[in-house]
């Protein structure tokens, strides 16, 4: 058993790209459902075959690297408000964290190709997709 | 826009490992509800301060690197089941894909330190852990 830290860094590859019309952190929802736009999700042609079984309709949970993050936060006021006492990153949805991948659960809207529109998307344009999944569910009988 | 591939890998640290009885992915169980073992997540000291709001009895997303998945898979049978037509990954839960991230939906069962046991987690011994976040939750008024 270890813990070790930086001896294996652990490499992602883009699989794509977010194209949104949000491209200014500042003003950017929180959440998807914060009033986020529909957005394209824009694939690289070398996964093209990973996708073939998407369909309009369903919902995914897409991953990004939230590359505008700041990797070197641990505590931060929830939703940025200086009121609520500050919370370990992890107890939070914050993008800024020790590896600033984000999940957004969204509807797909429609697909084109390697292009994939989807509703309420609050990520910014340009941010790097690294996994698309079938949403999470919880233990059946619970 | 780009969807270039490999040009900027982005470097993922670990901030802990996991701790399970499960060492054998070949008959390690595929979902956590699926007789997974309780397990412990032990954390990097360089984290601690992210973990102090984390609570026994809460549900967190665990993210995983999964260190024993193939990278050049983009279709599979899934749940290896050959009877069932070869689905594109991002359609599926498979820990073989380009990006092997893993997503764990667990409940905390105690905390000590940096040593935090969770019930059902179906990640093997000595998986790097990457990010912990709440749950996620869907559109609300949906």
């Amino acid at each position: 058993m270890g813990t070790k830290r930086d001896d294996n860094p652990i490499s992602l590859r883009p699989i794509g790209t977010v194209e949104s019309s949000l491209t200014d952190p500042a003003t950017a929802p929180k959440q998807g459902y914060e009033g986020s736009p529909d957005a394209w999700l824009v694939f690289d042609p070398a996964v093209a075959q990973g996708l073939q079984d998407l369909r309009a309709g369903e919902q995914i949970i897409v991953l990004t690297w939230l590359d505008r993050a700041s990797r070197d936060v641990l505590k931060v006021h929830p939703r940025d408000d200086l009121s609520i006492p500050e919370h370990g990153v992890f107890s939070t949805r914050s993008s800024d964290r020790p590896n600033p991948v984000g999940l957004h659960l969204v509807e797909i809207l429609e697909i084109k190709g390697l292009r994939i529109q989807v509703r309420n998307l609050e990520a910014l344009d340009g941010t790097p997709i690294i996994d698309v999944k079938p949403p999470l569910h919880g233990v059946p009988d619970n």
